[in-house]
């Protein structure tokens, strides 16, 4: 019994008051401490589900979801996530609301919020946009929320945004927490987040940005490595400066894939699309122009081909810490041979890291919980507490 | 505490048990009474939720949704109100069913049914039908659950129809007895509803039929206003004229907005296409004449473009009641300069007004949760006592 | 009081320990004691709800669907078995996820399930896919809850696939089981299952087939009848055969829906696509063959209209014992002058065993409800007395 106090005590020693009432937007926004409390909130909830113990803090209540791309994986977490806390996902489909004729975010922001606890959003397709789309919703329902007409504040989650993408980086990171025996172990780390070859175009910029904007916050030696021209946001890699002196780490760029892989403890090889070749896209789709964006892809598509030495290989894992290096991957990952002929990682290493990888999937589901209980509650201690207390089985068989 | 009390009281001074086991179609098909108990129920209802206090009454269950047109709002607030009182949304996606191959209303009614305790449909789009479709789905519901079909009958609730739109009237309702500091208080006052340009076409009449035949009923003076040529459906205005002679109120028609607007209590702007345009667009689907509904568009826009002076000003607003008429409308609107060039309202109003707006619209939920209590329950006193003496809590940190 | 005392003796005298921890594919895979306890507990579970008493055994959890053909029927009845349980459905829209670009089934098995008590799939398209596609994800599920990745094994439960629709044929028993006066009354009784003519093509095979597997396992006389060349999976038929042989039962093939009808207890007169024809038709999707595939469709739907006469007629209904068979079918039926001109089944007969019709599907809830339950506990005897004993009120009025 009493599965809970390590966890409270962790806890106790943490100092984390800007989390409660408040959004999950970008990491390099909350402080060292407040990642580490979502962090432990997140362990004490897959104990509590491990033990079969309901941790359904709400009795009724709606999450409101906002998919604008294709999710299967941060869907099923974020449904996961509200699920396990007792609140019920309710997709805001814009192809079947009323919102194209000319509603406000505003409007729309409250409408949707009258029984939200949640909001979670997925807008990662335009640069300069998602992130703003973000806080606009957040800032009408704050001010719902003050004004009287909602009654409670919903908490947003940025399931992924043109800037970052928390959910994934804090899943990540925990995922290394884990495998590294604790958070302590990570200084003098290195890992490798480095641009990979795949036959597809345009992922968004996140992941990488996540991860150097995240793993520099932990003493770790975080490369960067692209292709000349594959640059990520300069305001994310400046931010990522800033961490790694900050957390006695560093944070260097690299247009060798080679020099990241080498004596590396983690890699993170991922296809991304150049940051200015996505602001081009942006404007291109702003205005309304087909013929430029099919060029464009035309011309990315070419240059990334350019690229194809660039993919996780034996040869490259054999340059890293003992060869044995932990691979990482937000999933789904290009598998040369699997899903594509030629792509970001070799079969042979991706089956050798599988489990590691869906366990790394695995964790999102309590990140999510677990940013959404620390925004409702300023003492998780209490609630963890009581949980446990109470004991109410999830499964009652 | 003892916060129900209240409510408990003005409910025992209603006689309302034709609510019980009953669906709701039409406001004008309940009585006042009935109406005052849905309006009570819905304070209650919000009370209780004010109070963190649950109104889960069915432990599992399905509520079951169907819209034939976009909606927002209120799906929202369908999902809401269901989720408040535990039930589970399951929409019925008419593109994901078999019910397209001639498959019957009663047949599909029944399927559907099995476990559901509410069904809420959305058919607004075609005049002669909506109404008359919702009525077929209802009586396949109560005879197979008189058949020992279905072990329990589910409530059906209007969730706008060709004729009326009782879920928005009824909020509409609820928001100005807040405002006027009771339903006692409505009597006497003038309220302007009032076709207003929108650049759009075709919106759907529901609106200010449901104004016109529930404003009627409480002794207001109920004046309607288009330009010649946007008639509603005369059934409901000859409702209107009897509600308001039943009420000692009045019922008005005109053809200016001034008059309208002149000395108002209370605002009601509001665009919508002409009743027998919309028949006449029914008939074309109906016969599959794409370049009749084309055609009767285009007349239909240009008409409109003849009538832009039709339009919430600031100097409109001056005619009103000291010139603080309450501006109503069910949203989304079309904002002059926000959401198209020349709407429905200037922007300076809607903005003084937003707030107000936005709780107008924050009612619906809970009398959608009121409706279905009282089909559920011939003893709520009963059921809001022991909701609040039993008092768990909605949120528990 | 003690309304389960009846089915947890009915459960003491069968050994059903296979199903525990077991997913649901096909029914022949599955014992007849297996079977008995799955009808055993859809009856306790009708009882349980008619009584008003809660079944819900999970206080939070995800009920994953993903439903490759239309559905009603059945995604209702996984939604209401799913809810009545306490499980949250999280529906799998393949249009909407990262599915389309290579990822692995057992990726996807695994991403979707973190949370997931129960995945229920329809993929009933393609010959020689859809049974074998719900192997691999169940596998991959097993295989993530092995290794760890999973914390919990969620069940697999077949929504119909290209070979068997078990929770179709099982509600159909269950029907027939209750019209009989239990399952011991079955043996002896003829059954025909017979091919009907439909204006539409292409319907499964998963139907008859499911019908002639199971119906053969308690002692009935099955007839199997269909205008030559409509042939079902040679596969079924064997295993029909060997399920008559140890039932003392018998099954027969006849190409005359007359003598299939002469003297039937039961009929179930259905249009399906011939076994060769669909294999067919899968092959020239395989190869995006779009002319083969409408070719083939004409094809199709010219031998279809050979075999007009065979339809539910009065007169056919005269042939069998005492002009009363049970009429039959799984819904929606191609009724003669109601849903086409000229179909399965005359609207008179259709009419006059309606009532039967819909309970024969209002079973499904109950039968998948009751898999689910026995795949999750082992003692089920004990469970259903904790439902009775604690009484939790499903509608608490």
């Amino acid at each position: 019994m009493a599965f809970m106090d390590s966890y409270m005590k962790k806890l106790d020693c943490l100092s984390f008051k800007g989390l409660y009432n408040s959004d999950f937007f970008l990491t390099w926004e909350k402080t060292d401490a407040e990642l580490k409390a979502v962090f432990t909130a997140a362990d004490a909830l897959q104990c509590l589900r491990k033990e079969n113990i309901s941790a359904k803090i709400f009795d009724s209540g709606l999450a409101v979801s906002l998919f604008r791309d294709n999710s299967t994986r941060t869907r099923f977490s974020f449904a996961s996530a509200c699920n396990m806390l007792g609140l019920e996902i309710q997709d805001l489909d814009e192809g079947k609301s009323q919102i194209s004729h000319g509603e406000t975010i505003r409007e729309t922001a409250n409408m949707i919020s009258f029984m939200a606890d949640v909001i979670g959003i997925r807008d990662d397709m335009y640069i300069g946009r998602g992130n703003s789309y973000m806080h606009q919703v957040a800032d009408a329902a704050e001010g719902g929320y003050r004004d009287g007409i909602l009654q409670q504040r919903p908490t947003l989650i940025n399931l992924q945004c043109d800037i970052d993408h928390p959910t994934q980086s804090m899943a990540d990171m925990l995922h290394i927490i884990h495998e590294f025996g604790g958070i302590e172990n990570l200084r003098g780390k290195k890992i490798a987040m480095t641009w990979a070859y795949s036959p597809s175009y345009g992922k968004p910029l996140s992941v990488p940005q996540g991860i150097v904007g995240l793993m520099t916050r932990m003493g770790m030696n975080v490369v960067l490595a692209h292709p000349e021209g594959y640059e990520i946001m300069p305001d994310v890699e400046k931010t990522a400066r800033k961490n790694a002196d900050l957390s006695n780490g560093s944070f260097s760029k690299t247009n060798s894939m080679e020099e990241a892989f080498r004596n590396a403890d983690i890699v993170y090889p991922k296809s991304w699309a150049p940051f200015s070749a996505m602001e081009k896209r942006t404007d291109l789709y702003g205005a309304g122009d087909t013929d430029g964006i099919r060029q464009l892809e035309k011309e990315l598509l070419q240059e990334n081909a350019l690229h194809k030495t660039w993919t996780c290989s034996e040869k490259m894992m054999s340059l890293t810490k003992s060869g044995k290096a932990l691979y990482m991957h937000c999933l789904p990952a290009d598998i040369s041979g699997v899903s594509c002929s030629e792509g970001e990682v070799e079969a042979g290493i991706f089956d050798r890291y599988r489990i590691q990888l869906y366990n790394q999937a695995g964790f999102k589901p309590y990140i999510i919980a677990a940013m959404i209980l620390l925004s409702k509650t300023a003492e998780p201690q209490r609630l963890l507490h009581r949980l446990e207390t109470c004991a109410v089985k999830r499964v009652k068989l």
